[in-house]
């Protein structure tokens, strides 16, 4: 069964209503709270050894920086302010203190960054090392961006380059550590999480529906439609590449667009917007120094196609990484 | 290393301040907010294949209630009311989807018991099953109970009964299945969080400090002590055996007190309070139909000690049980 199918299982079999509950499953985050000016946003992910990482490509401190990154990624995608964490950790026996050191180190550099705290975990011996992080963030109610928010003739838009984890991982596989693609490698290991400009989207009321891209554009944007009720055109020559990606793909004949929309792990976030916001999104990404491009547009519809440089589109919707 | 040696290492990396938050790690549950008059607490546990159970043993249905029990546990010991969940699995290969839907059921029907609410989690393949639940509650600020309230001078009460849990356990690794026994064996796999007693004491301002019984009584008291600043005196001869418990302590060559004190897993709540308190903890114990038995006091010192019926005095401090 794959996660989804899971998902909408569990769906059926608990609730999801009481009086301080905001929003459940089926966000980057749940939201609940009791105040007028203030909601909490909880997420939670797991990362298992040889399924979401390997330790032979993961060094400790990196691996102990992503644990954190990509729960924090959640709260970006929902406009939250990163608070509080709590990370469990089943350690085998071949985990030595210094590595465990090392990883903490990471962890906490990463919290510090976003001036979140480690407030809570456990500890257990296991076989199988398994990381499990769960952040709490905190936003205006009136604030937080849901997934649900997006309607028809809007732009869609994508942080930062996409693609680059996945190069980087290849890179990992085969074994081929060339400095000239460090920085792929570093998007696959070393991820950063979009916090401050999923921050100032969401309290300027800039984006409309918005999601993190861990497992590609086209599953992640897929989610958006469907709480939306829209469907995602994505164009394939606006697609945003870091700059020596082409060069990689093109001495590791891989096709740069499959990278971008089904690669996964990138960690960017993807956010529809109103056409009349432009300017201020363009002015935005001035001031934040992050790359923000218009990828393409909704309509009327459903799922997320391709639009391609001969007029084809192509169907994507949900053509995304699964690790389950 | 131990996990209270890890922790404390943890402790020193990361540190506890922010505006939102009330008590950081240390206690049952991390406790944060922002309104004066609910704040929210959370706690997690993680739960490893063949270490903290065995599949044989456990059935799938039990396994997700005392997935979402034990969690429970700690909100209990901090007063809390029960609100939401998050839970995490590694599923192997091994785990069918059969398996999963009596898990399911089993940690839906805990979690409705106690009106608590799944709004989220995570789910990945892996080759050890490996079940993170998180847990949030909440309560009014002035209301939760610390391990930290404690003072020279106090009853110490225990709810329920002591040993059961461990007992069952040995019943279980010695393949004895007895039908006189079930209780103890249902016990082990099959706790019940005391929600009810542990919101009702703190409601009442009737705990001074509180704390779940998961690591022996031993151990949890010595937490309490430790924070209260005191020494907790277990009196030997008023620890609560459940009726068929001395039976089974005869049979299988057990020391009673030894499986009360350092067992494990009875996931009762040991608190202190006040002496002109005992009517008003005797009619909460008629009114909810919970033994509450007064097993000690608590003095100037510190640790814990059990005060034995000779009258010597021995050490017991943190003399428990560690997974890890």
């Amino acid at each position: 069964m794959q996660e989804r199918q899971l998902i909408a299982k569990i769906l059926n079999r608990f609730p999801q209503e009481s009086a301080e509950l905001i929003k459940g499953i089926g966000d980057d985050c749940a939201v609940f709270g009791s105040s007028p000016d203030l909601c909490w946003m909880t997420s939670t992910d797991v990362l298992v050894e040889d399924v979401h990482f390997v330790l032979k490509w993961h060094d400790a401190y990196r691996l102990g920086r992503k644990s954190i990154a990509v729960n924090l990624s959640d709260i970006a995608a929902m406009g939250g302010r990163p608070q509080f964490a709590l990370v469990s950790l089943v350690l085998p026996a071949h985990i030595s203190d210094p590595w465990l050191e090392r990883f903490h180190a990471g962890a906490a550099d990463m919290l510090e960054n976003h001036s979140c705290l480690l407030i809570g975990g456990d500890i257990s011996k296991g076989a199988t090392l398994t990381i499990n992080v769960m952040l709490i963030g905190s936003a205006h109610p009136e604030k937080v961006v849901y997934r649900s928010g997006g309607a028809e003739e809007q732009d869609i838009y994508v942080t930062g380059y996409l693609g680059a984890s996945a190069a980087g991982l290849q890179l990992l596989k085969r074994g081929d550590a060339k400095p000239d693609y460090d920085n792929l490698i570093d998007a696959h290991l070393n991820p950063e999480p979009q916090i401050e400009i999923g921050r100032t989207l969401a309290e300027r009321g800039l984006a409309m529906a918005m999601q993190d891209i861990s497992d590609g554009l086209a599953t992640d944007l897929s989610h958006i439609c469907c709480e939306s009720l829209i469907q995602g055109v994505i164009e394939l020559e606006t697609l945003p590449y870091t700059e020596n990606f082409p060069d990689f793909c093109r001495e590791y004949d891989s096709t740069p667009e499959d990278l971008a929309l089904f690669g996964g792990e990138d960690y960017q976030l993807v956010f529809t917007a109103k056409r009349c916001d432009r300017d201020a999104i363009t002015a935005l990404a001035d001031e934040l120094d992050v790359p923000l491009t218009r990828v393409g547009q909704t309509k009327k519809g459903k799922g997320c196609v391709l639009l391609q440089q001969n007029g084809r589109v192509r169907d994507i919707s949900y053509r995304g990484f699964e690790h389950i």
